[in-house]
């Protein structure tokens, strides 16, 4: 090891992977899109393939005390779908790598599986390979997809105007405030382990957190509806993130407004009973995987009336900078307080 | 979890994957070849994509008391290339996801990145995305590969003749001499931490072990001699095995003989040194990397005079079971000893 030594918390996830990119060139003629986007781009011939990855680590991403195993494989397929969904892509293939220590059994591996081999089934995605390794301490599960998307048809961060629609798809905030109900009730038989837990009044919140459903439905009613986003980015570290992500990628400021965010009254009423700003568990809560999307303005006619996607707000030049409008009309500036998965303890 | 259970090492790696392989049916039309062989086939139209992983977890594919991080992501890389090689294919695109604990600075993680860029150099593939995560224990390192092949190369596990001629490219054995003798002189370093390496004598098993070489030469050379093998799989948990795989999944029978077998004279005298007998390790011996492949004996001519190529043996009748040839003639029949990863402590 050099000399100098930089803690990975003084640069953060975003950062580091940054400085890693730092030098990095592609080389080869068939690399349309390395790091930067949702997937990478391949020029396949007659379309484009598309990569991506992501890996969910026990105790950083998952707590097995109240995530069922099947649940568990489910939403790691799920998040890697959502990735595929966000260049407006067709999932295709993934990989699965296991790391696995003792404490597993095979039917516990089993539940895993089945839960992958249902959201596999859900997506017409196929599991076509991986690895499978020993663990010196929890469970590791790593995936890589491969899908495709027409060439004129792929989205990326980057190609969003000035003046265009800021699109989000579902509610947003509601698998944040899941997690919190699962977290109460953890501590809650913690302290009393015959106490049974109380999730009857939050079931859609906890599913929320515990089983994501990537947005393929609207990736096929965009092609429908023959809408194709000018940029699109998944909801994964929060809305204001995002906002920040695809504002940055493509060279425009971002004005959304608060009376257009779409919530679940679940979401809210488990908020004020936590005394969280609703605003804030929408603005800033992660894992939603709901899809945020510019359009040209000449496409709202085609998509008023989906039930399922919100008119959130509108890019605008750069240097009007991003800011959330209040319902009483004050301009906040937009801040990623989104999920840091490099807050290493 | 279940009432009944099964432990991991009930099954080891393989009992396991063909567990939970079971029940799983491909869906997409892309898909040509799923779980099973050195990688995934897909159609690409004009050619078939390839696609694989492989993770590496500290602790039980690396120990960094002696690994150097760079070393290691030239591995990282040259394990995946591997797989691609395997199928007769060429890397084109790779993700890196990395699992961080605290331990790790800035500073190591670019040493790790710099050996991953010098490979991506070296086998000419572009590193476009991945997933850097923290983890609760040590590091964790998830690549995934794409490649391509033409379709009338790809070279499956499937696919060898009765009567082919059976190839190894390299020597065999190496890496798992350099591996021992790297555990000695830790364990020497553990008794005296003022004792110096002796690795004078051993630089090239030790580098077979550190920084394996994906035979990518080898697959390009083949192109160039006009010969497409009839099956083809990397030697990464030991020859024996590797062979045993090739006749299982092609329908034959595997005879090889230990006259025909390449290995260095370093790994020889360094097995002699250690009591090991240097056929154990040119045949159980893990991480060569190498190639094992079966050709038409027609296309000898066009190979006999390569000099890293070696005609090890042949295929034979499925009912003719798979032995070693001993040099006095003995016949003894072929089992796998090799690395089981899942020997979960």
């Amino acid at each position: 090891m050099s000399e100098k030594r930089t803690e990975l918390s003084a640069l953060g996830e975003f950062g580091l992977i940054g400085r890693l990119a730092e030098g990095i060139k592609t080389q080869n003629e068939t690399t349309i899109k390395g790091i930067g986007d949702d997937a990478a781009v391949i020029d396949a011939g007659n379309h484009f393939g598309l990569l991506a990855a992501d890996m969910l680590m026990e105790g950083i991403h998952f707590d097995l005390s109240y995530m069922p195993l099947q649940h568990l494989g489910y939403k790691a397929i799920s998040v890697n779908v959502s990735d595929i969904a966000a260049m407006n892509g067709k999932p295709e293939q993934v990989t699965v790598s296991l790391g696995l220590s003792n404490r597993f059994s095979v039917e516990a591996i089993e539940a895993l599986y089945e839960g992958m081999k249902a959201a596999a089934k859900a997506f017409s995605v196929d599991i076509v390979g991986g690895d499978t390794t020993a663990s010196q301490s929890g469970l590791v599960i790593s995936i890589s997809i491969y899908g495709t998307v027409e060439k004129d048809k792929v989205c990326y961060r980057k190609g969003a105007g000035i003046n265009d629609i800021l699109c989000a798809t579902g509610d947003l905030g509601a698998a944040f405030m899941g997690l919190q109900v699962l977290e109460r009730e953890k501590q809650t038989f913690l302290a009393n382990p015959n106490a049974q837990p109380q999730l009857d009044d939050y079931q859609y919140i906890v599913q929320r957190q515990l089983k994501p459903i990537a947005r393929m439905d609207i990736i096929h009613e965009l092609a429908e509806f023959g809408v194709v986003p000018t940029s699109m980015i998944d909801i994964s570290d929060g809305l204001a993130s995002e906002c920040l992500h695809l504002g940055a990628n493509s060279g425009v400021g971002i004005q959304i407004y608060e009376d257009k965010l779409p919530f679940d009254r679940q979401t809210y009423e488990t908020a004020v009973e936590f005394n969280i700003d609703p605003i804030t568990a929408t603005l800033n809560g992660g894992e939603d995987y709901e899809l945020l999307f510019t359009i040209k303005q000449e496409d709202y006619v085609k998509l008023e009336k989906h039930e399922d996607i919100h008119f959130i707000g509108h890019t605008q030049a750069l240097e009007k900078g991003n800011f959330l409008v209040t319902k009483s009309g004050n301009q906040v500036a937009l801040t990623a307080q989104g999920w840091n998965h490099l807050n290493i303890k």
